[in-house]
């Protein structure tokens, strides 16, 4: 199995793609491709590997089988290990998961355009209303899981799952934006950033060397 | 099981949605509310049916389970019914229908805006470079899909399932927009529209009284 994904440090969907195949159990082979110049998406789109995709990252490959998108990729990759390894059980606890990844997969462009994961860099931004609306859905959101369902463990269902893999990102973003978030969020958001899969991934992005001037918010902005 | 859906005129999530429960084979009942007043947002916001969508359609109610976002309560009814329902069962034909649904379900936004779904009206549009690119990428996708596992039957996969619950609006759009499509593609959206379901719900829509006037093109656009 092979997985293409682009710059740790800024490419949120690989880091989704990434946890969902660490979380698969399934060894695999690991490709960036740097995000890095004008070229990055003609390059791309030359390439067999990513023609499926249309030269955006992740890209699985099984074998033949090509899986593009960081929930299909989730979702093959539970169809193959079993749906338990990444969605909780209880019907109402996997039915609202459900709905927060698919939320998480379509939702909240102002905040994902004022506040571009960029892993290695902290600096505090003035919020838009917008973003603002969106992180307090998603506070709402987490609130309500870690409720209802959080009892098992520090993460959103309990025990580490596609809902956290999906607000991994978020979570980046909350701290290195310097987003005021309840108590019970920070305590959430510290068990993510210290999973060992995401310590390994930070570490990663923080020994990358290249710097994409788009995704890099001004300080005065 | 109660499924809340909004205008089926416009309400393309609804539609994905709608077209979900039917092809789990539960019996349902619908619940349309009308998209079509300053106020309907701050309604819905206040009932508990629309609370944990934050007033979008289209919710589930599966008992004492919420499910909202379309593509979430299509996975919940395949948890529940079984998969295959859905989903192809050859690896690579499923990985390719995951990957199509969820860029669906996050992508195309160019044609989304500029073209809303609008069942009862056709008229032509003038595309942008923006719009043309997702028709050409749609296109592109549908062509793969029937040429490598269409096999079996009109749809994209063969069978009617998960893709074309996704890509059925987009049917609609390319139909009432006038949209120049290959032979390959008309007869594929010919299917679609001539399926039961699509009917009883175009039906529906031409029924409905509603006019909302944020998504009617106007003529010279
Ligand atoms: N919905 C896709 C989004 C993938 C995506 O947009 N990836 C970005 C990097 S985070 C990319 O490849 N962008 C390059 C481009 O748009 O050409 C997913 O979930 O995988
Ligand atoms: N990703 C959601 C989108 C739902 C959505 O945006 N629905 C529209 C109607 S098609 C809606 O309820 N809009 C009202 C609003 O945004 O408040 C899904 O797939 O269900």
């Amino acid at each position: 199995m092979k997985l293409i994904i682009g710059n740790k440090n800024y490419s949120s969907w690989s880091l989704r793609g990434w946890l969902a195949a660490k979380q698969s159990g399934i060894s695999f082979e690991e490709l960036t491709v740097h995000i890095d110049g004008d070229d990055w998406q003609a390059m791309k789109r030359q390439q067999d590997e990513f023609q499926p995709s249309a030269g955006k990252v992740p890209v699985l490959w099984d074998g033949d089988v090509v899986v593009w998108d960081s929930m299909a990729i989730m979702e093959y990759l539970a169809d193959k290990v079993g749906r338990d390894r990444f969605w909780p059980k209880d019907d109402a606890a996997r039915g609202m998961a459900r709905a927060m990844v698919a939320e998480m997969h379509s939702s909240y462009l102002p905040l994902r355009r004022l506040c571009p994961m960029n892993i290695r860099r902290s600096i505090p931004i003035e919020l838009t209303d917008d973003a603002k609306a969106d992180i307090i859905r998603i506070l709402g959101l987490w609130a309500e899981a870690r409720a209802r369902f959080g009892k098992g463990g520090p993460f959103l269902f309990g025990t580490f799952g596609a809902a956290d893999i999906f607000y991994a990102p978020i979570v980046s973003r909350f701290i290195t934006y310097g987003i005021g978030v309840p108590g019970f969020a920070q305590a959430y958001m510290q068990a993510i950033w210290e999973h060992e899969w995401m310590q390994a991934w930070i570490a990663a992005a923080e020994a990358e060397e290249w710097t994409i001037s788009a995704f890099e918010v001004p300080v005065d902005a």
